[in-house]
């Protein structure tokens, strides 16, 4: 980068809360691209899905500030960080919005349930060229050290080509194995589900409650899917749109003759 | 129906919570086709998307029971009520999913952030048919006069056809009106977008906090869209699928030589 450029402004959230380590390590990685501001939830928001805050007022707190840092936190969704990232502290849109690393795989289905998704998702939205990076690991002090070339190498190709409009990427990394990771392979979403399983039992009162706990199932073997990737030590990279409509099925149910 | 042919089980949920019109609306419809089982949230979850519950546990309550019908209420969100339902009251899949009747349009970029249609899409993971219904008319006391004969089309012809794997149906309904309903299109989902707009005021304290506010903005005004069909006063039926795979951009990132 030449001196005359402008640094790229970078948005930075995720779903685990400003605690997490995930978050920590993109923030440094980010750094070295650009001018970095994180809105970043005070608790983790995992499993949240595109929910937004509508029923209470949203605050954003400064955690700390310098030249081409800052750094805030909010009591809302990764989607709310997004739109107050946008609309509260930078009063604009900035060049990028990454999110993440999660602290576990959105992979797949999981794309669906993923808070750092919808938040990707939610920039998307907004012509913002947005990117979420995931680790395949769910611990809290899960191991970080292969994934910066990955993260980097992506980041790079997106400042250098952009992305057309209304697509985001959705980036899944393998957990740390002592076999490098192999690649970075494009793929399809798995169509993996997860089968739900609730841990019912009872309080000292005698009233049932359930946790949910699940079993990922995945029966789409095929070696295009991020699932095949991740399996296979490489790392996916899935070109995300929102546009749900199912267009092949537009022809069969228009002949029902509503 | 003859006497031999067993009544479909109808699993009916909402976003609205167990006390909303729109509910009461779907409910009453619904008992026409078969045996319902409604499970539905205690409080209003609307804007949850596809959030679901891991941190606290899940409490269901039998509200009422009778033959081929029965009503329960959990403190989750509207993707917990449908795997609730599934695993916890029925104890395996329902014939039918149906959801809403929701007070607000889920057409266009609202199926992102909408309870309502995660709870419908969740099913659809699950491999249930499953049809969300929206009135265009946010008001708590909304008339649903109009709608009964549209519902009743459409549920009638899925249980007839049934529905593609991995496809589930996004239906919404224009607000009542002097001017009857012109019938029902097949579309897109509308490119559209909301623009925020927070509503930024100081508490007693001196301490800012921000309202979620926004303007529906449709720049996508091609007559194929369900927001064209509604904006006409016609229903509109979108076929929905899971796969956030935009296919299209596979190529151009594939050429980025990662």
């Amino acid at each position: 980068m030449t001196k005359t450029e402008k640094k790229p402004t970078i948005l930075i959230t995720n779903d685990d809360g400003f605690h997490a380590a995930g978050l920590r390590k993109l923030i440094s990685l980010m750094r070295k691209f650009g001018k970095v501001i994180v809105v970043a939830g005070e608790q983790s928001m995992s499993g949240m899905g595109h929910a937004i805050t509508i029923k209470t007022p949203l605050r954003v707190k400064t955690l700390y500030k310098e030249a081409d840092y800052e750094e805030y936190v909010c009591n809302g969704t990764p989607v709310d960080c997004v739109k107050l990232g946008e609309q509260v502290v930078i009063g604009g849109k900035p060049d990028l919005l990454v999110s993440g690393i999660n602290h576990g795989s959105n992979a797949s289905v999981n794309v669906i349930y993923s808070g750092t998704m919808a938040a990707v998702i939610e920039a998307c939205i907004d012509g913002i060229p947005a990117i979420g990076f995931s680790l395949c690991d769910y611990s809290h002090n899960a191991d970080f050290s292969h994934v910066d070339a990955w993260i980097e190498a992506v980041v790079s190709k997106v400042l250098q080509h952009g992305l057309e409009q209304g697509v985001c990427l959705n980036v899944n990394i393998p957990a740390y194995s002592t076999e490098p990771v192999k690649g970075i392979k494009v793929c399809r979403q798995a169509n993996a589900r997860w089968v739900e399983e609730f841990d019912s039992r009872q309080d000292p009162r005698g009233v049932d409650y359930h946790w949910l706990t699940g079993k990922f199932e995945n029966s789409d073997l095929a070696e295009d899917t991020d699932q095949w990737a991740l399996d296979h030590n490489y790392a996916s990279l899935v070109p995300v749109h929102f546009d749900l409509t199912a267009y092949k099925a537009m022809e069969s149910v228009s002949k029902w003759g509503l």
